[in-house]
């Protein structure tokens, strides 16, 4: 059955990427209740909210899953009649993955406008949206340069320097340390993430936030792209973004590793740049400051507060 | 003859490392003083002065080389005949040894006690006299934690953790991007230099600026080990210290540079910590806040007013 | 009567604390409109509002009291019947109350878990709300330390450390003056608040901002627990709130305070932290961070526009 | 025909002032809907377009434009009717010019609650919102000391000192690069604007920004006072605020201009003050921190998402 | 024996104060010399090496000791004999005395220059050399404001107010906690110290550091009063300054924490100002900024490198 | 006779500029040498200090002044006799001369060092030795963008531009208020000097503090390029610059200040940066960081110890 399929090729990672789990996931659900054999509209809704818990249960820590499945859920509890709830299902997952396929194409055009003709720009990683923004200036005639950086340890730069390459853009490569002894050639910084939490704290790529950093020291703005769907509802309830920590052999050789007795890598694949030192963050609704994401959440994601409500009510009893 | 031999091993790198530079020159100096035939101290001076400009002229941006050269040629115009001047230039000579080969030794009795018992130390890259600082701690009975970056693109950091392991000495390894991330927990920076500028700025190891930048914005403190030699005395003239550019091949392999058209590689080997950022530079003759750089080249490399003014009517005159 | 009565206990002090305070109104409301003798929904609205502001007229500084008298007679002014005003202000104030006793259960769900197993956490003074997110946390296995301050000149900090060592949590006692010298072990500040005004500034007992800057010196994160009817909406008008200035007896006996002819004592009772020193502030709805307190205004407490433009036109006539 | 020539007023300048300019292009609309020859609904709509672009087009770069505009076009679809249609217009129109006209009256009673008695205040150009707000409190017997600037190269400080100087107020009259040699003696900074972004940013007469990253070193709070129609809507797109340059005459008179071969006049008329320096903004709906331009946008400007996707897709197909 | 009598004096405290402590040691050691029976020059030297030793380690903490003990005994190694020696160390004595008598008033002379008419100056504790130029700024005829602290825990604030009382200077009295809070009405800051380091780093109460960030917060002058026997010689060689711990009694009544099991007490009786935050360093040798520390090390207090780097030697061979 | 007429030529401003004042007491002390009628060194003494003393009390505030006449006066206590005395005051005269006529073109040498090619330089008012730097590097080839300000009241920067131009150097020039929006393209800031604090404070042009601050901001360099006699050796003392006060008609026509009762013009003509935000201070002598400048006092204006002490002493007296 596809529901059961679509979940385990996300806990599997075969389905993979923020914005391709999310459709998955919506896809899946719209197709679970196109076909879900229901007697009433409470039948319904208990089928739904299984096959919901389902493909929430693949990847707990993924931001853009729980979104996902929360907006094509939500209109469930207004509906007055099954065949109601099931179109309202199929509505919403269709509005969500067209939003979610033009979202790129959206940041691009917003994020473009922040890159001015002559700029200096700093990338870090290899975000789609952070290099469309800097793609569409680029066709846009605007003339740019380019710092990218290594990306250690899997380097992800290369992929970067790559498709600047393509694109004719004049690029230059750095390792990750050189940032801060380049960072005042640098007019603008535009990064990706991989969450944002409500207070504006961005996550993404490790070493996002020594860069943004260095920007702030150097009065260099930043500017992260960042669909929606990357704003994680749960740190509303103070939930804190989980770190992953990832294989030491990325970063030594389990060949010298072994012979260092007393040495342990460290590998956190992300860190978190604080609010302060994001200027701007590029969505397809819209260009905000970091402060808002509380209501990028509400207003876009469509949490509201009995949602957060509730579920609180719920944490409390399950840790009791 | 010996001091050719000198110079010449000098330049092809022979010999490298800022101390190992400067003691052979002083050596191969006094050794020429030695069997110098000269018939009065006018013809022995000027011998001397060919020598010395022979050295300089070996690794013209090496700090540590016209340090030892003006050691042991200073007290030549002192001196009153020519048996007192070659006496003086040995003397010179051996004291400048001596004391260049306890540096590290003296360094790291003066940097252990910045070091205290549970202390988590960061170093980057692999400098002598920075890891002597955390070793003799660690001989001294201290508890502690070390955490040592990768150092791309060369990975020096490999040689450090090995260092560290073999002295038993609990260590976390990271790469460059993630300082920051770990930076709350590190409650010293201790780190070595290449060269120290008249205001204080200490030339380090790429990555280095990014490492005290973050350690400044968590009020955590930074040491810094250097023997006095390191300390730049032109700069005192206005002179830059040049960042040494190195080969791209060294971030990005040539087969993939090859095929991109658009893309440069920037390599610069160091780069420059501002005074404001730098707690305490540990020497050989003692610890000192960076804004007094100017007196250990006064004071202790023995550059006067009239050397820089010598100098300063010098350089006017070859810039007509 | 009860309303004049609870208004007599609020005055005089008997009834204090924010949340006592508004619940008490709340409840003295709500007795008052189903006794109130009223022929017409207009009679009864007259009533209700006189006595709204007899509860408003009792501390007028006061935050949560207008805050709770608003959320009651909100409903009023839509209501198209005698039964069904009656019932709304029942209704109203049935839900605050509910809401309100919950509140700090609720905060110390979410506060806790901004905190983390290993935390050093510093506390100042005694709010009930802080020192929930902290038991909360060692309830759930968090291994804490916490750090809690005198709270001269009242010496709150005696009754944080009895209620800390209660729960059996480690915990040091230091003055208000050792903060900033203690910060480098602190891995979170929890304080409360008093109020939050409408640009997020953190209204609490004198000392607050002091340890908020030296966190944020030291980039130690800090929350702040606040129940919502601590917001102060009359701050969207541009209304300051008010720094009580208790007696020079607190800080100075008199009798000495009686010898000294040239010496004032100022004894503010609360300072205001600003906005950028705080990173989220955890209320019974999610955390926000302080930028939003507006939100929290507009959506959780219910003032609305034409609210605050009434109120401004009133306050214009009133001044002229 | 009377919306032409509001139109050509407004291009040639004869019309000008934010406030003005919103109010003419409104009552022009609203005069030309009362007159609109139309058989249905829809032949309205279109014709009223119209209309509005032709208004749009006069001064592509005026904020309070396209938000008066909008004001009054956006009850347009949702009408059901053509006498609705009508009527709608008219009366958001009306309350439209009716808000406008007492905005500066508004701000003044907020703003004057943030000057204390014995304030020492500082102003810079000669916005009439911020004088407002100065003389307001003045008015209510607030003891003040103002500093005005000279406002180079156009003197608007002559007309500032004027202002004050007829209310009787304490002046002190500064050159612009005075400032920070007396912040140390302010107690609050006031300004107005031009035009506040979607991250807050505040665009304002040159010299604004040093004066509030000036009064920042200083912790001293900066208020903006800025009527809700300089918010800019298309920032929320990622649209930058054009900075207007002037002529180079108003700085350095032609004839000497003239003799200078290699000297370039650079005269911006604005500069940008982020949002971390500026503590409040003052509007006719309450006072806010700048984080929450995006809500004076979406609340009390009317834009909704829909507005701004609608456009962006257009503005995507435009630049193909 | 008198040299026995004032070490054991020292060493009870009943001899204390940085400066009585210095003056006694001095007295001491010249009296020993009048009288100490030597019959050659080596047999004075080592006589007076053991005096020295005798008094040094009597209080190893007190920084103002072995300045006084060295300002006396350097002279013994260039004498050529005994009588010459014995009256080295008489003249060294005296001078050392008359200075350290007059350092006050010289301090006083000098800060008095950096108080203007009409400031308003916070001090904190009850430094000598601090209320020193406050006094005398008072005695020239400027009129000045003081804002004392309380002093937790031993409430040194009543004494300071007391002397500003009895020199009729207008002065606020407030709890250490509320000095952010008036940090905006103060416009210079005057402190001592008990300790300065080699990289200007001032350590004084408890409390100052946290004052002296809340001065920098605001941009308001640091200036601390010191006489340069508190300038710590050893720092240079890398020793950091103990900070003494004195009784939980002082801040916790002891029938209370006997009834809290996990409650520790921590009162530290002093602090560490980083040099950032000082402006100015006011000795009776004149004005200095605090990274000139080592400077007044080496001039006045006559530790020369020698001394140093025997002293190294020493203790490296102590350690093994 | 000549010594007079050189006082009153300095006391009515017929001589002016730091470098001409400084030369043409020199010059007088000199001549009144030879000339002088003495009989034996006491009496030579005795009339030299006369005539120094007439020379200091032409302009009380000049920086310059009293270096110059005490580099002259300095070596008269440790002559031996009349003739040497006399000789001493020549040689010192002449060197004194000689140094500060080739101060500027050293300066330029050591000042052109740290521009670099493709440098965008800033600088403010119509410094000598600023100029000198920037066109010192022009003259080596390098390419230069200047940005010269406005520098109201006066406008200096019309003659800065002319110099620029001269010499075929583009520039930009912008009013005072625009240094911030156009800073992020400045490479460099160097300025000039009226004087320099014992804590390394520099006292130039109204404005320049405001330029520093926000360079700082930018992480942009800032050097200022001053002559040694430049330093202030009375700050040592503690005596603080005095900011000169300007006829307000050079702000404000007297025709419309005459009109305006409440307005007061304010017109200081310089202020004073912080040592924190200079990064080099460029002398004849040499570089240094600003933290330094008692070393140069020392050094290179000769003061020493015992004339701050005998200073001190006899400023006491006076006081009394």
């Amino acid at each position: 059955m596809l529901l059961n399929e679509t979940a385990e090729r996300i806990r599997t990672m075969e389905i993979r990427g923020a914005g391709r789990i999310a459709r998955a996931a919506v896809e899946a659900l719209a197709g679970y209740a196109d076909t879900l054999d229901a007697t009433d509209l409470a039948a319904f809704r208990s089928g739904m909210q299984e096959a919901a818990e389902t493909l929430l249960a693949t990847r707990p820590t993924a931001v853009s899953l729980p979104n996902a499945v929360h907006a094509v859920m939500a209109p469930l509890s207004a509906a007055d009649s099954l065949p109601e709830a099931r179109d309202a299902v199929r509505r919403r997952a269709d509005a969500f993955v067209t939003s979610s396929l033009h979202a790129v194409e959206r940041i691009a055009d917003i994020g473009a406008r922040h890159i001015s003709d002559g700029d200096t720009v700093l990338t870090h990683c290899n975000s789609e949206a952070a290099l469309a923004c800097i793609l569409e200036a680029h066709r846009q005639g605007k003339d740019l340069t380019v710092y990218a950086t290594e990306v250690r340890p899997r380097n992800q730069g290369h992929l970067t320097i790559r498709a600047l390459d393509d694109a004719g853009i004049r690029t230059s490569f750095i390792i990750d340390s050189a940032v801060r002894s380049i960072m005042n050639r640098i007019t603008l910084v535009v990064v990706g993430a991989d969450a944002i939490t409500v207070n504006g704290a961005v996550v993404n790529k490790i070493g996002t936030a020594q860069i943004a950093l260095a920007a702030h020291e150097a009065r260099t703005n930043v500017v992260v792209a960042a669909e929606t769907y990357k704003f994680a509802p749960r740190t509303v309830l103070g939930e804190l973004i989980e770190i992953e920590e990832r294989s030491p052999a990325e970063v030594l050789p389990e060949e010298i590793a072994r012979t260092l007795k007393h040495v342990t890598v460290r590998n956190p694949a992300f860190d978190v740049t604080p609010a302060e030192y994001v200027d701007l963050i590029v969505t397809e609704k819209g260009a905000i400051p970091p402060e808002l994401a509380y209501t990028i959440i509400r207003e876009y994601l469509g949490w509201n507060i009995e949602d957060f409500q509730r579920q609180l009510v719920l944490d409390h009893r399950n840790q009791d």
